[in-house]
């Protein structure tokens, strides 16, 4: 006898609560949720995961998640191969597609250096890269990975590794949000922001 | 081409965002998260879903869940089949037997009476309630039903149905709850508490 009064809805239960950020309450909210739905809502939904997980596939450029051997963003003839913007993870790849600002390829590092995660260079698609770049037809490599001692690192680990050939390196700006007041900025940035400060003419076109 | 890279990631973020409380910003972390686990992680969730729906049952007696065709309390020989305690839904089950207090068995209405949700009495277990009643072997039904207009409603109603069968209805105890402080309390529970306050010595042995 279990409190759920079923092993099929404490199964579905414990497998929901292994899930991020949810917990046993909220897992048994979407199950009871499921279980009011027509039997078509819990199926797709099954189906939809385990369909996913099996058929995805990493694009073997860039290591984005993709359908196909090559991503979409890899095979896309109207994107310049010539630019490769380093990235953490697939989520960024996202948000920066979000913003419609960027038409070259990417490279999906699959996390930071991060000795406390133990994550070390050889965990990550670091190699790969240096092959990319290696290749000759790479002019830029744009570091875009999060402003932290972690991404700082990782930064000047592939800096280092690439810094022999001839490829144009450079990060996303940091600086001051846009939106954002001064007063309220904190010192490392703004800061930054002045070291970095940048003709007044360059902001004029945004 | 579509911002997740992937049809199989978008069509699983889209399922994911169908369940209440879930948007597409965490239905995409869920989703990069069965991506990044092991294959069984997510086929076992699906799989789980999936066989709840399709081979749970509602109990033919008191339509709580079950795996078989009568759920295991009306099934258990232990519990007292003369008392039946009325709620809304499953989860009311659940909390109640969490308290271990109850040993009577329960009849689930399957929600409440509110013509603003458009739910009237037809839509709800109340004439198999009325049958189960008739049959003569039931001495009380315990209304625990939400202290909510639509709960009152659904209590009087349900109590009108009854009333003429030789059969005691009784609610559970409203008032101020254990722990809670006098001045916190609201008007209406203190002043109901006032009126229905019950003799010292019934605490005693609580």
């Amino acid at each position: 006898m279990n409190s759920y009064s079923s092993k099929l809805v404490e199964n579905a239960v414990n497998e929901l609560a292994r899930l991020p950020g949810i917990g046993k309450k909220t897992a048994l909210r979407l199950a009871l949720h499921l279980l009011k739905k027509e039997d078509n809502v819990a199926e797709s939904l099954g189906n939809s995961l385990i369909k996913m997980r099996s058929e995805i596939m990493f694009c073997t450029e860039c290591f984005n998640i993709s359908d196909s051997e090559i991503c979409e963003i890899c095979a896309n003839p109207n994107r310049t191969k010539e630019t490769i913007c380093v990235v953490e993870d697939i989520r960024d790849v996202m948000a920066i597609e979000n913003t419609g600002q960027y038409k070259g390829v990417y490279h999906i590092l699959g996390g930071i250096i991060s000795p406390m995660d133990g994550i070390g260079p050889n965990d990550l698609h670091i190699d790969s890269l240096i092959n990319r770049v290696s290749q000759g037809n790479i002019q830029e490599v744009i570091m875009a990975l999060s402003t932290t001692i972690e991404g700082d690192t990782t930064n000047f680990y592939i800096y280092k590794k690439l810094k022999d050939f001839k490829v144009t390196i450079s990060t996303i700006a940091r600086g001051i949000a846009i939106g954002d007041e001064l007063e309220y900025t904190d010192e490392v940035t703004l800061g930054r922001s002045i070291i970095n400060r940048m003709p007044y003419e360059s902001t004029l076109s945004k």
